[in-house]
């Protein structure tokens, strides 16, 4: 690729980025698309006021999500968001550091290089980008010696703000901890295999083994019923409820006297009012005697939720082996009451065990499928290959336009469309996987997520890009950091403009067309009332892996083609505010992992350094340098202690609270007055919503949520 | 190898094994060497009566070690002792099983194959035993077939097995516990890590933590101090304790006026029983001074032991994060009293590091550095390489005995030799590595010379032997099963003559040739007193690794080579009678790990049957029946599966007890009237034996040990 193919790609990007914030900064302002830009707005009953300022653009919003502090973001939008947050200054004090090296030193020195041509400073539009790349350095320059450098100044600054930054949030997971109200999860554990003799009561057997090997804490429990059939149900009577309401709010004259039945055209014309009701009492009827045949008999699973009078009671079972048979009796924490997984509560071992498998394959699957569009893709990124295999097409391709679109542009658009599908796939995966909450669901796809990505978008492009190298040959570890060093320099443009393409994706993330199109869809045409909607919450397996791959391709290439840093710093800016401002007034937490998505960023980074010093380990080589070469040797291994030492530092801290803040907060409880009735709501807080008393057919038709269907505690 | 030379080599190791056991058999009845074959008599003071009959060779000891029952040898050595016991038990069940399957079915077979050359019934002694082998069959042959269901047949019994025993140990641990009295490593954790701030006494931070957060069942602890320097103290006074016991022993005329110092020849001529008393005097008086100055200031380590009033409040504080900063009070189970490796319980987190990573790259070296017997070795088996190496040796080893000696016979007793050092310096390695106790240093090393041995002996003599294969070859995951194929049954006669070998080397031990001889000099030539003598310990490490190997190649050449498996049935057979009465006669236990050695077999059998199932898939792919081939793939995978299935019902077991046991224990414990009396002894159980008074001066000298050095609880 070519300089100009490349501001091509910028100007293109550039300019809907800011077609994308203008839209948005004009839209916003609507207060009809309140329920897209600001729902949590909503949620809590503010209306923003008319005026006419609010057809122009304008950059207010930029302000308002820049202001508030980190502790606000902490108090509005809990803690993942803040780690998120985190994500993106972190990377961007990285590549600051990385940028002003790659910049301001090895830039130059790239393209002062004599290996490729002479660079022609009057050119610079046609100059290829490989001028700024490593390879016009001269193989035994001496030049290569401050790329060695740079190597090791960036290994050193990226560990020493890993280090910083683990500290920072696990710091702030814990002060996090010791400032929260009782919550019912910290009193309680999950226990599953329970076993069961014929003849007893699930219910007792808990109990009774409760208050034999824990009586001091133990509180009470509440025994996990298999209610698939009665969410079944209750589904069928919302759908009901929702329908009857939609009745009720239209028009009287429309209302009457619709068909109802199977066969629209030919049934009893009744008043549909009287018919939805009757049919929705029936079905609640139906729910009502689900629900007490399932809690009183028979539908028990062996798997209940046992709250205890203190965190350090929970905590020690949760942590303990419970019974001589490791397989029965195992406990672990309980997620959040709201958070809980219910489907697979029901399904036993050997069905989870299955599931797990079939995912397993499922996953390699859909690895290998996807090599198919990251194949065409190179295929348009180079161009020769395509004429060869479409002669009829070089007419067309040899536009100028038209080639620096398609190989500047149309390759990382595609890609960046196909990943689109990715992480709600990865996610139905892992919600099958047999995880009790759907915080490990999403933690789970999103290391899915992450390594589909660094694998297919990294690995697979780099190596089918640059020549197909035959996979059996690239087993060979003695080969990888050479063949690294051949391929990866070969695809820094198109990485450059895949990151740049990244601009607009972020900006059409504040404009949310898809979710703008679906509300004025269902505001104009479909039946749907409009006062209920769901709160949209971030998914963090969808976007945390996008930012890390930007950081893995920033990492790689800094001293291989620095010239991708800048766009990579614009990438993170932009990111940073577009994704306080959503924060703020988009997306509401759906649940509370307490930080436990930093880990993976950590782990995510020092593989991406790895990467880095391997192919610099292999480019040295190539370039003839032998003793760089072996020099560099040290690092990854000392990467890797490094990493090491991290995860005895600060990994445990993210897995359990210790006996030190347990207690703690403990105490802090023995003089608060209101515990008696926290254990009061403590004891029915794990209660399966399915089981709860249902009764929308009494309710007034007006009210805008069925309240009984969510748990206070 | 042809048949005759493999009988002469069964010839010399039979000839060895009976010379060894009639040696035995009078050896053992000589009162005088009581301390060489029975020293746990001599420990129990009871004395073999003198008869005539003991120059005779019987064999009576045989009946001795057969009849204890399996609780008889657990109250005499331990939980330790029965579960390698069981491996005898276990393999020999495997190898009956293979074994029939083996020479019934598949030795005809492969003699009656038409692959090599017509099997002629006349000759057997100059057939090859290639005749026998799986090389032997046709290509496309269906009997072949046969070895595919052989293959299911031995993995299906090996897991159900595995299992069995798997179990049957884990409730042997159980019940073992569960009937122990009460002992202090069940009652004391070790906590590292303690932070120190300036001014505060370090025995006064533990008490203050450990009130604070388990005030229910904190007991009492022990901080550790750095007594390196008072060990080596005490040393020195023991030496002098000896020598001077030795001047009191010998006759008087002789004693008097040695010349001391150290110009020997120029020394003044003193009395030596009063210089040394005088010396001694003086050792203890530093040592006393020393004494007191450790115990009182500055010389304490930040770890301590940590006593509890029941085993579930040790548990508890063993297996939670103690402090928010992970670092900090690292807490992990104490090994019993006498099993603690005091020095390394003074270094420190660095020290530790440091050393764990010295470990790792002297084991690669050592790994290394014995390719070089290995290669040895295999040009002795493979005589035309050698006869191309030494022109000169043709005359030699033309001759047939020669020749059959040394490719039957040499190469497997060079082995057996070198690997004899191999063990002492995995145990020294393992030592350096950070372990606290012995039973892990052990363990540690186990899997280190295992590991060793599998590579070593198995693998780097499989590959050069067959054809010194280019290691970075072999890497590509995709060939090895058939190389493996390819390589192994090329071995075939060498492990026979191999296993063979081990018969002698398993009727040495009965003999105990260089403790026997040691013990002679000792008593004829040796100043050292005759009275006392540590009594031997089995090294785990050492046996374990031995029989596992053998194990393997069992395994594997069970479908290959089926005629290795009598021999090796003899060999485990041997080994089950002669380990029963050394275990009973001369080992005593030196410390107890409740049958942790078990998942280390477990693992083994585990790898040992995956090695044969990919050689399964390589030879069916090699003799061109890709359907078994493949058929074949889904064993490994199931057997994997099998083994996290264990991983997960067994291995908890075996990691630590559940609450269950430990309230269970800790109830009667409460019924208990001796608890008190147990609590004070617990108390100081934990001190350091250089910290103990010493008084070698004042003690009579004529007494066998000195008393006050050993902790009695």
């Amino acid at each position: 690729m070519i300089v100009s193919a490349l501001l091509t790609s910028v100007g293109i990007n550039l300019g809907l980025c800011v077609l994308f914030v203008t839209l948005y900064s004009i839209l916003g302002k609507q207060p009809s698309n309140v329920r897209v830009y600001a729902p949590r707005l909503v949620d809590k009953g503010e209306e923003r006021p008319f005026n006419l300022e609010r057809l122009l653009p304008s950059a207010g919003w930029l302000k308002k999500a820049w202001e508030p502090s980190e502790d606000e973001l902490l108090s509005l939008a809990g803690l993942d968001a803040v780690v998120f947050m985190r994500i993106f200054i972190f990377s961007l004090r990285i590549f600051l550091i990385a940028g002003i090296l790659g910049i301001f030193i090895l830039l130059p020195i790239n393209y002062l290089g004599k290996q490729l041509e002479d660079a022609d400073f009057a050119d610079i539009p046609n100059a290829s980008l490989d001028l700024f790349s490593i390879s016009n350095v001269g193989d035994r320059s001496k030049w290569l010696w401050i790329h060695f450098v740079s190597v090791y100044v960036i290994t050193g600054s990226v560990c020493y703000l890993l280090y910083v930054e683990y500290k920072y949030i696990a710091t702030k997971r814990l002060s996090y901890f010791l400032s929260s109200q009782p919550q019912p999860h910290h009193f309680t554990i999950l226990v599953r295999g329970i076993p069961l003799k014929e003849g007893n009561d699930l219910s007792d057997v808990v109990e009774n083994f409760f208050t034999k090997y824990h009586s001091s804490t133990y509180l009470s429990h509440q025994v996990v019923c298999r209610t698939a059939k009665l969410r079944n149900l209750i589904d069928n009577a919302k759908n009901l409820y929702r329908r009857l309401k939609q009745y009720n709010s239209r028009p009287h004259s429309q209302q009457k006297f619709d068909r109802v039945g199977s066969f629209v055209l030919f049934g009893k014309r009744v008043d549909p009012i009287d018919h939805y009701k009757k049919k929705l009492e029936d079905v609640e009827q139906n729910v009502r005697v689900e629900q007490s045949i399932v809690s009183q008999k028979g539908k028990e699973v062996p798997a209940a939720f046992v709250c205890f009078r203190t965190r350090y009671g929970a905590a020690v079972a949760s942590c303990m082996q419970q019974s001589n048979n490791p397989t029965n009796w195992i406990t672990e924490p309980a997620p959040e009451p709201h958070d809980v997984h219910w489907p697979f509560l029901s399904t036993n071992f050997q069905q989870r065990w299955f599931s797990k498998l079939v995912v397993i394959v499922a996953s390699i699957f859909i690895t290998v499928i996807f090599l198919i569009p990251v194949v065409f893709i190179q295929g348009l990124a180079n161009l020769n290959q395509l004429e060869t295999l479409f002669p009829f097409l070089q007419g067309v391709l040899s536009i100028t336009f038209v080639s620096q679109v398609i190989t500047g542009y149309l390759p990382s658009l595609i890609l960046h469309l196909f990943l689109l599908a990715i992480p709600p796939i990865m996610k139905t995966f892992s919600s099958m996987q047999g995880y009790f909450s759907c915080n490990e669901i999403e933690k789970s796809a999103c290391s899915k997520v992450l390594w589909f990505t660094i694998w297919n978008i990294f690995f697979a492009n780099v190596f089918s890009g640059s020549a197909l190298y035959q996979f059996n040959i690239l087993l060979d570890p003695k080969y990888i950091p050479r063949r690294l060093a051949v391929a990866v320099p070969a695809q820094a443009s198109f990485y450059i403009s895949y990151v740049v393409t990244g601009w607009a994706s972020l900006s059409s993330e504040l404009t949310r067309i898809f979710p703008l199109i679906g509300d004025c869809f269902e505001r104009h045409c479909s039946k749907k009332s409009v006062e209920e909607f769901d709160l949209p919450s971030i998914g963090y397996h969808k976007e945390i892996p996008k930012f890390l791959l930007v950081g893995l391709l920033g990492m790689t290439y800094f001293f291989l083609a620095p010239i991708i840093l800048p766009f990579i710093l614009g990438y993170y800016c932009l990111g940073y505010i577009i994704y306080r401002n959503q924060l703020l007034n988009v997306y509401s937490p759906k649940f509370e992992t307490g930080g436990k998505f930093w880990p993976i960023v950590h782990n995510c980074t020092i593989f991406s350094l790895f990467v880095m010093q391997v192919i610099a380990v292999g480019i040295f080589g190539l370039k003839k340098i032998p003793l760089a070469s072996s020099l560099t040797v040290p690092l990854p291994v000392l990467t890797l202690l490094f990493n090491e030492y991290c995860r005895k530092r600060f990994l445990p801290i993210f897995r359990a609270y210790s006996v030190e803040s347990l207690i703690t907060r403990d105490r802090e409880d023995e003089k608060n007055m209101e515990m008696d009735q926290f254990y009061n709501k403590l004891v029915n807080a794990y209660r399966d919503p399915a089981l709860l008393p249902i009764q929308f057919s009494k309710s007034e038709h007006g009210n805008t949520t069925p309240l009984l269907h969510s748990v206070e505690v």
